[in-house]
């Protein structure tokens, strides 16, 4: 019998975070203010509570994990380090190709790990209520789940085409106890403001992130919070518990370290969950290839520039130092909903700008191409956004057997794709397109970002 | 920390199944041909394979597990043994609350445990394809997930307003490469002459199988056969796997037998995977209360007669001695679509019959109510056939709370709910109907029965 499946003891579930900011060559480029200025922590409060503010600002290596939250994340962590025999047997790939699990939450996704935590935080601050926006409903699902099993209101604004056609997750968030609204809504100014321009919109995140805010900063008890569930130093940082775990499950085997670490990446927080306790390797010589893995029609990585850029479409956020499309970017509607923001984890940016990350982008084709070679061999079936992380496996796995090495490659299975299986039925019927930003399109969105500061890294960088 | 998740180690997974035809103590009544005469087990060979037939007619008490196939099911298997400490402090009971967690399987269910065993062997026997029917399609994509992965050609009946309504199910059998058709098709006489008949028929379970066992007993090439998901005795051989590992999971914590075992019964497969080989203990001496729970709007165990039927709608399968609420039955439409069958496993009911076992029924706003509470306490979404079990473990943890007794209750968690949310959200919205089987309807389809051969048990039960 081959092992197939790295179980850790729940009593080796790591304790602390890890927080790549204190590790990072060059210090983090801070956000800024309309101003131009570096914001203080306390211009955020409105929006966040102090505790997870602190998160967000610090410069602390490890964060103690407090063992209220591990009691919750105990439900389901630590997820199985799984190997893919029967995929490495279908590439005949020297390969040792492992994946973490991260669909095994009751949510599906990785998402639970830090919306648990962000919950629990805002409760400690005594707040009783959090808002937040969704697109597909994995977000909106999860944080629904952890306000359910903490005990917090939790209000979702849900992108209202995915909110007409995707049922399933907005039932979800229903069984869980939220209240799900379809966005624009008229409950905001925000949300009333474009519906009286345009009553049809299928809604934006841009536009639902700014209606989440809106009501949590306008809440006069005090006691509303809005909460992200990604991009954001504090939420990367409640991934990262998937990376050490899977450090320690290979260890557990006498693996090696990966030669190849894998993740798809929208925001950056399930790519950073695993990859950034590589990073650290790195950092400190490790020979590591690590793949952020995006779509091509919506190529932040890979194809926008370094830059400084509001998080959402309103410009209400702060601005933030990242690869960005343009606050103003409407992405294709490609089926990985997950993997279309206009921008990415400012972590994430500057361990790109920094060289530490090789970024890759792939045709949706590819990756549903990718998505039911994994079903007919390994078995499950993934979710549209870890579609573009199996194709970068494959390639890389596929490189491994020309080269003739025994790699070990470890990647991300960030969520199931039982919800969402729309794609696989395009794919299936010969009806998916695959989409390429032209040129002259990228330059329409990018023309926003020109009276904005510039993001210059500082000159430490060793690399 | 309180210890939630009870693991076993691949090494110490079940080697044998459990055959509880060995230990009856009556001897189980034998399916009946058309001319009232049991079935010789050659006559069942243009549907099953002989290896197959074999283990349907067995009467040995342990049966090997080949090799094989335990090295597909390590894919998920062993499955978590869970407490559920949160539902417990929910409802201040004393009791400890066990489940084994069948979800985890990548169809999402137990269905794979029967499904990948009986396509090995089909395989093993020289089969090429198998054909089945499903009603909402747990059983259907369980079998094209087996027959993918183990290389035979599938090809599912779905009974058409599930085919129409429920897509997911569907696509996931697409995904596995299965040929799902909406049933009656026009591709089987039995199909045919009911469209002639009724072309707008939404179609039933009972059309559904006649048309799966025509179109393997009437392939020219002899290599295809027919493979059912439940009531027949070497399915529920196969899923005993599950109350062996559970067995030794509780031992594994020093944990006492059960004193309450539950599962939810339709055709009967899940609960009698869970619940026989702690029916072996009961018929040893040992004081366990083991319930099958069904709806009460297809009350076989609860209010049908003990009784020779066909298993089909067209009755084209043996007489099989069970409870049946007559092969006609139409049942109404609840949300449970795996709980709808008109009759019972034979090997269910005749333990039944013999006094070990506790039938129960429930009206599904109830079991709703229960799966609300248990996604809002423990996190996961069950499947509206669950519910029915979890709905049963409230009332007994209810009791041991009112009798101050710290009873170890044990149930199956035979499937999660996240391709079939549309009762949560028909229960949510105040839609949900219940529904009792009224006298006179029953009576309409027991009169079918009347002039098939009886059931009559021989006497020596010693109960």
């Amino acid at each position: 019998m081959e092992q197939v499946k790295v179980s850790l003891n729940e009593s080796d579930i790591p304790r602390q975070w890890y927080n790549l900011a204190a590790d990072l060559p060059t210090p983090l480029l801070p956000p800024l203010g309309p101003d131009g200025k570096p914001v203080s922590p306390d211009m955020l409060a409105p929006v966040f509570p102090m505790n997870l503010i602190e998160q967000e600002v610090s410069s602390k290596k490890w964060i103690d994990i407090p063992e209220e939250i591990l009691n919750i994340l105990y439900r389901w962590r630590p997820t199985p380090l799984r190997r893919a025999i029967y995929l490495e047997k279908h590439l005949g790939t020297p390969a040792h190709i492992y994946y973490k699990d991260e669909s095994v939450s009751p949510p599906g996704s990785h998402k639970p790990n830090t919306a648990v935590a962000q919950a629990w935080y805002n409760k400690q601050f005594g707040i009783k209520k959090l808002t937040t926006e969704t697109g597909a409903g994995q977000w909106g699902s999860a944080l629904a789940f952890a306000c359910k099993l903490i005990g917090l209101e939790c209000k979702v604004f849900m992108v209202r085409i995915s909110f007409d056609q995707k049922p399933g997750r907005k039932l979800m968030m229903q069984v869980w106890g939220a209240n799900c609204v379809p966005s624009p809504s008229t409950e905001t100014n925000a949300g009333r403001s474009v519906l009286k321009e345009i009553p049809n919109t299928p809604g934006s995140l841009g536009i639902a992130i700014s209606e989440a805010i809106e009501e949590a900063v306008t809440d006069k008890t005090g006691k509303t919070r809005y909460s992200l569930g990604s991009v954001l130093n504090h939420v990367l940082l409640h991934q990262t518990i998937i990376g050490l775990e899977a450090k320690k499950q290979l260890k557990s085997i006498g693996e090696k370290l990966p030669d190849v670490v894998i993740g798809c990446a929208g925001g950056g927080s399930n790519f950073a969950g695993l990859s950034f306790p590589f990073v650290a390797d790195k950092i400190n010589g490790a020979k590591i290839k690590i793949m952020p893995v995006e779509p091509t029609a919506c190529p932040t990585m890979t194809r926008a520039p370094f830059v400084y850029d509001f998080g959402d479409t309103a410009c209400t956020t702060p601005l933030l130092a990242m690869h960005s499309l343009g606050h103003a970017f409407i992405p294709p509607p490609i089926h990985a909903g997950g993997l279309r923001y206009h921008g990415m984890a400012p972590l994430v940016c500057q361990a790109i700008v920094e060289r530490l990350l090789e970024p890759k982008a792939y045709h949706q084709k590819k990756c549903y191409e990718a998505a039911l070679t994994w079903a007919r061999t390994e078995g499950p079936i993934c979710a549209p956004e870890t579609s573009h992380a199996i194709a970068a496996v494959i390639d890389e796995a596929t490189k491994a057997k020309e080269e003739g090495k025994e790699k070990v490659i470890l990647f991300n299975y960030s969520g199931h794709g039982l919800m969402d299986l729309s794609g696989y039925d395009a794919y299936l019927s010969g009806k998916l397109t695959d989409y390429e930003l032209p040129d002259e399109e990228m330059k329409k969105y990018l023309k926003d970002l020109e009276n904005l500061p510039k993001a210059e890294m500082r000159k430490t960088c060793k690399w």
